[in-house]
């Protein structure tokens, strides 16, 4: 039964064990692993490898698309089987191991880890490890729910290991475009003109000289845990809409907007869950990762396509959506993340990208990856590569956290991910910013009314005027920027003492 | 004469004296002017405007393709014509008003300014000022030195004033290539797939009836005063060409290296002039401003074609290349700063961004446009535009300067226009660092072991060392980051006691 899905013979004899294929591994070996956002990672080999280093030294640096799933990335680091990591993480195991300078991480934008690769030759990939539903008769891969950076990785790889996950229906087989991207000068124009635009083929030719093992699972995506809604995601989710609303109204954008990208986890998606009640038609995205969100919105009729470079979903919604696939497979494409990713066909197409801030400042700067501005939280992501290159970029975090212990909103952010000259709105539960051609001080002075908890708008306000005194462009009492941070450091709030 | 160059009869009845053209801006109105890096401008009717704004209430919003020349925009400034300028501008008493807060300043992409004319209308654009070398038959204007972003103001434009300048010989029709590209979801594959790639029209498409006068000037443009290489920027430069002839050495780039970009000044033209004595050749330019040191290489024989959106050179240059134009022009492409500057075509043809920054920190972010922290300088110009996007990203300063009383590499910038994501070389008078692909206290060692100045050295470790024991991904003292900055305020110097 699992043999059927290699219709090229010459790898029935490399079939093996997933803890036979993990021994090809060896110390120093730079991986490049399948994998983005949890969909479509390796479930059998890799984590035989995690169990390794438990009780041998492996040292290795993965690269993978983004986040891998379940206890993977945790075990790596917990087993010390990481030197370093990158583009992307979210766990909180490895997260640790990050901030403690036990593993070397990367933060690099989900669409330029291609790119990396094709200009420096110091990753120069050992072995990689991809996730398949199939495999062609010319011994090609059909990947899973996600292609993420597998085009590359095969190309730049020594070696080849597949994990044919059985868990997957063959009827996928068709929702991936992949087209691999030449390294400058010959790199070529990347012609996606709509979410839909078909570029590439289903599959991803490798050289199957490299594959030294095949290992069979069954084991499915870690699913998505993803809380209900609260009354802060639903009142940025408004707000939004609200703003939208206004710019189809005043003839700046039509009733099918533009294609929507929407980040990862609970704000994100109940952002794109609230356009299932809004007055737009026709809706398109072009984004990395489709998450439940996306298929209530083909479920209500609203959204007519998506294209991104992952399927990330609940369990209920992953055995709804693979049970009934026939009903989605027209409607999507999963592409390689350079060019989900891609800048060029971001800013051509025009995408609205919706995307969350850990903090943001009154300037309009946001940080989207560090806590206090030194400890990594999961990493930039995508949301750089639609931000600066979107038709409008939103950035949306609550005003508040914490019991009101922490304002989202600081006087400068600790670290800085997106710059003022690349975001267009600002959105918290409080409301919403139109940033777009405001000088700075006109900045400061909205977000401050529209986006700022009433509890810290004095305090706020405060600094921005004293700052304003001293004058400056973007005003800054500088001694001071950091200040709401160490205090909340030292005194567990970021409220100073009346 | 001057009649010759006006091939529409039409225009002929609206010729007018700069000083009744410049009656025609009203209060409060939106310009949208002509010129590039002091290239292009408006040198009769936009210096008669800041006149009247010296004895009348006159507050504009003033948009440019980049900075104008001579004293226009100090003289607009002075007498308080300016309620709004972007998106770059580079006069000190227009940086004074700016800081002061009597002028409201939006520091923006270069290559954005037209996208954010097409999606918002908050800037209608009441009339355009563009500077023409002559008039086609139909009525359409052929630029002078600069393309900017007149063929975006023209079309957003209600009305439009023509300054024909005669100092420039006709003989420059033909290099530029105007394409105007539509707002999304029509927007176009830009087809350029090298610097030589023509896609447009030699001239800027306009509704003649918008035409409200035409003036003739032959005052010159201002010319570039650069003052010649020292030992610093020489210093400079060798570290980049030895960098990139490893890259060559090493197979990862060919002798003609890719596409290049320089920003504008002595730095970045001394850097470009080192490429005479270097074992480069056929050299290709996709830049946004030529400067000296392009037509020097033309000359050398290294340089085969430059792509950007205006010259801008220095007097005995500007003498040497209009009157041998015939030697140049077919070398030669002048296009709008969206398309110069697009993201799409940067990434396409692989650009080798070279740009200089005001500071950059230990972990490769890179403040471009304040100092410390408040006081705008310039602006971004098309520095992030090439950053983000390019295929290296390299970014050069003095390691020190003031005769060692600034360090330019700092623990942490005080303003960040380029984040460690888009960084790839960082370069000074004492070395490059090469921080592609590495973690943040990876880049830290580089960064202090290679660019900085020995006087500097041991302070900077030792800041970066205190944070390491204090942990994190990107370890800093949150309450120190800024003391060196604030140490120069209040000291005179970065140089803590020892």
């Amino acid at each position: 039964m699992q043999r059927k899905r290699i219709k090229y013979p010459a790898y029935l004899e490399r079939i093996q064990t997933p803890e036979a294929a993990a021994l090809l591994i060896k110390n120093h070996d730079i991986l490049g692993v399948s994998g983005f956002t949890k969909a479509g990672d390796s479930k059998a080999v890799l984590p035989k490898v995690a169990q390794r280093a438990g009780h041998e030294e492996l040292k290795l640096t993965v690269l993978s698309g983004a986040s891998l799933g379940y206890d993977t990335d945790a075990d790596l680091a917990k087993n010390g089987a990481l030197y370093k990591r990158m583009p992307f993480q979210a766990d909180p195991t490895l997260r640790k191991s990050i901030n403690n300078h036990e593993v070397l991480y990367v933060d690099q934008h989900l669409g330029q880890t291609a790119e990396m690769l094709q200009s420096i030759d110091s990753f120069k990939i050992d072995i990689a490890i991809i996730e398949a539903v199939s495999i062609t008769k010319d011994g090609y891969i059909i990947p899973t729910s996600s292609v993420g950076n597998s085009p590359i990785f095969t190309e730049k790889a020594d070696r080849i290991i597949i994990e044919i996950n059985t868990k997957f229906p063959e009827s996928i087989e068709g929702i991936h475009d992949i087209k691999f991207l030449k390294k400058q000068p010959n790199r070529e124009i990347i012609p996606v003109v709509q979410s839909d635009t078909r570029i590439g083929v289903p599959y991803i030719k490798i050289d199957p000289e490299k594959v030294i093992a095949i290992v069979f699972t069954e084991v499915p995506d870690s699913p998505a845990i993803i809380s209900d809604p609260d009354e802060k995601t639903k009142a940025i989710s408004n707000h939004i809409l609200k703003f939208l609303e206004k710019e189809v109204d005043e003839g700046r954008l039509t009733e099918s907007l533009l294609p929507l990208q929407a980040g990862i986890g609970k704000t994100a998606n109940a952002i794109l869950s609230g356009f299932k009640n809004s007055t737009f038609k026709n809706l398109t995205m072009y984004s990395e990762v489709l998450q439940d969100s996306t298929f209530e919105l083909f479920d209500s009729g609203k959204l007519l396509f998506a294209s991104a470079s992952s399927i990330t979903v609940t369990e209920s919604c992953s055995n709804r959506i693979f049970q009934n696939f026939e009903k989605y497979k027209d409607k999507l494409l999963l592409r390689p993340q350079n060019i989900s990713n891609s800048a060029e066909v971001i800013r051509r197409l025009g995408v609205i990208g919706i995307n969350t801030a850990i903090e943001f400042d009154i300037y309009g700067n946001v940080n989207s990856t560090h806590i206090g501005g030194t400890n990594m939280m999961n990493g930039i992501g995508g949301s750089g590569d639609f931000a600066r290159n979107g038709y409008i970029s939103i950035f949306a975090c609550p005003s508040i956290s914490k019991e009101g212990r922490i304002s989202h909103i600081v006087p400068m952010v600790s670290h800085t991910d997106h710059t003022e000259h690349d975001i267009d709105i600002l959105v918290t539960d409080q409301g919403l910013a139109d940033i777009r051609g405001l000088a700075p001080v006109e900045r400061a002075r909205l977000i401050i009314e529209n986006c700022v908890h009433p509890s810290y708008q004095g305090q706020l306000s405060e600094y921005f005027e004293k700052a304003y005194k001293l004058g400056g462009h973007t005003p800054h009492i500088m001694d001071k920027a950091f200040s709401w941070h160490t205090h909340l450091k030292n005194h567990g709030t970021m409220k100073m003492a009346e």
